[in-house]
């Protein structure tokens, strides 16, 4: 079937049912912001791959709706489909609310699957569509009717992460969390983040492409813990551990079951996560807050940086050799795209500790880059030459640390345009590494600092400045980032976060220089209180020879050489050869 | 009475009615921040003067939190009172939540004039104290059972507001709401701001001291506009030009009675404005958002920004001749405070359209100035020498504007941190002037680009880098500020804010440099989209007496030069003999 005749299938069902709008998130049961092959409902429906974005099915129209960073992907891959993209925060563009608002006659049926919607999401769609007297059905999955060949949910082995790695052991977290839930006054807490439930309880699977997830829910019950999850998925190692921390195993689906037996006290839960059938087996008070290990998952504790410092060496030794290779390469030949992504996954994949890719890479050349998101396929990617520039954005997954890294390499000569706009890029990211700031401040209160150089030459980038990352986890983790929409989050000691401004010019090129720094104290003052600053843990050359110096101030040229005699000395005892020549010559002082 | 005895004479009420806490707040029924001398009951059992903070007066204790803007302030005038400074938002200070739940017994009856309340603080204190079974009570101003020479409610005369500074006819204000109105889906609309009222009508008062509003209700019901008001504020050319436009008039209590006559529809409040009296006297279904008026009236329209330009003018020729004459004046003799801003006042009153100021004037040298809205008395005021730095925060309103000025001015040779911290804040004041900002952008984002000279070198200042500004209206008017906290308020074109960092060390100096400025269109671009940009409505030399040049950037400079280059043209023609010498010297390029 190819998308017309699927949106047609899901039509016929919604008829028989007396449905006039049908809702596909791109969520899973956890609101993961990826998904196994199982949950990839909303792409099944639509053809769009990214992801981020809702697709809203009515009798008569289809609609996807998706942010900046993924226009000119959906632009192509809705093409044909009679779907129709909805660029999100443009002027003009309704959101799914107000298209609902016009599209739907008041009183109809609205449904979608309630496993895959958030509490937030459901309410906030209430709320806003309030006026119209819609009735809701949460109770079936029609995408599931309609996709035949669906793949199965996911089943692969939980393995256990070391406290080695961790720094603290799954007791140690578990007491904690169990204290907090006690100042907030809760009894019981059930918890839908898949990253939650493996920080929590130091687990880590394959359940998830590129996340060290595995499929779970967690309810902690008058201070003790239950996980449901699959069996089979757990072995004698991990069932071993998990006993002796005291946390009891029982079956996926069944805490639904579970929860509704509970029928005294409080129960805590986050909003943002649960789905609305979790939430509606609930039966006793509950308090709403945002997880309790969501905030403490954010702030990495010593052991956890000390190992990532150690994984970026890999990671950066892996990446100048990648470097050094299309450098190298594209001067007696063209290469694709995908072989360029390729070869540094195979560079990565001999590395010490490496468990996986930590999200597909994106390896886009020339116009290509200028879809921050763009996958390049093996039927459709562009061949590498000697001019212009080429993005990789990349990371992995060690069991000591998760990395996330974009460069942008000259591959040749590179046009004025080319260079000044790479240099403003840098500008900005250099600009935001070494700012300091006040205990307090937040990412919305930062991002305007690697925006400054960019809009003072009437450019800008369509996404956020930089988001949080897990540790062995995922490669987007929050609560906190750097953007200019409200956060109000404070930026801790031992927040992990990206930095990774960008200019984007479809048909010309895309550019984006990214590091992944970790916040740090910096002195108290008496007149000002306590500082905080950023330390840079990616370790990798940033391409001199895409650089207009004469744009950099000294301030930023200093920083910049700086930072490239950190990354030669902590890089250069792991290379040798042609590879220990080019580190020397890409980290040289300007 | 003195306060131990007023706060005793409270603590008798309370024990009478079996009350175990009473808050009292620094507002009035309209959530004014600066309220008329009746309404200053949280003044009245505390002595603290400041323009925000809020008492809780429980059998046992009594607390006044405030927050850092009048730490030092608050400190010296509750010294004997036997009320406890709590500095809002430091470390281990409890919130007054965090106060109640400590410090009453669950279960006990709270207490205060829900006049002076509003809806949305009384929701958050329930919300937060929810676990204490705390009941409310809500109906009694005990504060007027024990104030025994309480001052009479403001009476002024009601004057019309002519188009010709408004821009816009009171007929197509109302219009304009009534339309948006619509497009809300409310069919009645209470309005409790008092600036909100003036500027919907047309009219100003003089019921609050330095704000030009009178004390009244509106409400828009089914089309029709009436306003509730004591019929003696209204003389004959204000009730022919309400009459004209439809405007009914009624008795300023009845707001009460009217609205519960109201039994169809939905109304339309802000429940951060509509007190708990008002708000229980609605019957009907309500939509809470910010109002209309508030949206409407922050951004000014060409006409008023050309009026202001013209006030500016005025205002800074004001200030011109003030600090020629106390540059010259001390010289040859000491001055004190009050000296000084009774001087700047008598030059201001004589300036054409003058009708009040805009508050009352900070005028303070040395320590004094350290802290950000101290007042000095007749009583208690330092005498200004030859030396070190005094600071002038004042402003005016005239017929056709609202000014707001700061100016920190060397009275002799200065140290060299005196020079330095002037320069740093005045970096911090350049460069937010001259940054440019995507449409879209808020205050939260902008407010770090004030506050960077000063963070790097170990300085900050306790409050907001700007605020709104009324047209003729109030100082201080909101939705959009320039401050670290969250703020969801795009600026707008014509939305006229300040831009005041500062610099305060206790005992030694505070320095602050204040401008006005209107949000403008800077260029459209491709890659960037619609940019903004900040012109400078304030016209007067800034103090090169004070300035470390060397500390500037050449941008900064450029600028420093162009801004007097510009204050020089449009005041030159109204100042001669020593004044405009003066002026030229003060505006000299360096």
């Amino acid at each position: 079937m190819d998308i017309k005749q699927r949106i047609e299938a899901l039509r016929s069902l919604m008829r028989e049912r007396g449905i006039e709008a049908y809702i596909v998130p791109s969520s899973d049961p956890h609101q993961s912001e990826y998904v196994a092959e199982h949950y990839t409902a909303r792409t099944f429906i639509t053809g769009f791959t990214g992801s981020a974005g809702t697709a809203v099915i009515t009798l008569n129209d289809a609609g996807l709706w998706t942010d900046g960073r993924y226009f000119i992907q959906a632009e192509n891959e809705l093409k044909g489909t009679g779907v129709t993209l909805f660029r999100m925060a443009e002027a003009g563009v309704p959101t799914i609310e107000g298209f609902l608002k016009e599209s739907v006659n008041k009183g109809a049926k609205i449904a979608f699957d309630g496993k895959v919607i958030s509490v937030d999401y459901f309410r906030g769609l209430q709320k806003a569509l309030e006026n119209r007297k819609f009735s809701y059905e949460l109770g079936e999955d029609l995408i599931d009717k309609v996709w035949e060949d669906r793949p199965v949910k996911p089943n692969t082995d939980v393995i256990v992460h070391d406290v080695k790695y961790a720094g603290r052991s799954r007791e140690e977290k578990l007491a904690e969390v169990i204290k907090e839930m006690k100042n907030i006054g809760a009894d019981h807490y059930v918890i839908s983040g898949l990253d939650d439930i493996a920080w929590l309880l130091n687990i880590r699977g394959r359940d998830v492409q590129c996340n060290p997830l595995t499929i779970s829910y967690v309810v902690i019950s008058e201070g003790k813990c239950y996980l449901f999850i699959d069996s089979n998925k757990i072995g004698s190692e991990v069932r071993a551990a998990l006993e002796k921390a005291k946390v009891e195993l029982r079956p996926y689906e069944s805490v639904v079951d579970f929860l509704e037996t509970i029928s005294q006290g409080i129960m805590l839960l986050d909003p943002s996560k649960t789905n609305t059938w979790v939430y509606s087996s609930i039966k006793i008070k509950t308090i709403e807050a945002m997880d309790i290990t969501t905030r403490f998952k954010a702030v990495k504790n010593e052991t956890e940086i000390e190992n990532v410092r150690n994984a970026m060496v890999r990671d950066g030794v892996a990446m100048v050799k990648f470097i050094n290779w299309i450098k190298k390469t594209i001067k007696t030949r063209n290469i694709t795209e995908i072989e360029a992504s390729d070869k540094l996954e195979e560079i990565r994949r001999a590395g010490e500790n490496f468990y996986d890719l930590s999200f597909g890479s994106i390896s886009a050349y020339k116009g290509n880059a200028s879809m921050p998101h763009y996958h390049a396929t093996k039927e459709n990617q562009a061949t590498i030459k000697a001019e212009s520039l080429y993005l990789i954005d990349s990371g992995a997954q060690y069991l000591d640390g998760t990395t996330d890294i974009t460069r942008t390499l000259a591959m040749g000569e590179l046009t004025e345009e080319e260079r000044t706009d790479f240099t403003l890029v840098l500008r900005g990211m250099i600009d935001l590494t070494m700012q300091r700031f006040l205990y307090g401040t937040t990412g919305s209160n930062l991002d305007i600092i690697a925006r400054t150089p960019l809009w003072n030459a009437g450019l800008d980038y369509k996404h956020g400045t930089g988001h949080g990352i897990g540790f062995f986890l995922n490669v987007h983790e929050g609560p906190h980032r750097i953007a200019m929409v409200p956060n109000t989050i404070k930026l801790e000691k031992g927040m992990i976060v990206s930095n990774e401004p960008g200019v984007y010019k479809a048909d010309k090129h895309g550019i984006r220089t990214e590091n992944l720094v970790v916040v740090q104290e910096d002195e108290k003052t008496q007149y000002g209180g306590q500082f905080m600053k950023f330390e840079t843990l990616t370790l990798c050359p940033i391409d001199l020879d895409a650089i207009d110096e004469g744009l950099l101030t000294n301030e930023e040229k200093n920083w910049l050489n700086n930072y490239h005699k950190t990354v030669f000395e902590k890089l250069s005892s792991y290379l040798d050869g042609e590879e220990l020549e080019y580190l020397k010559k890409a980290t040289r002082a300007i």
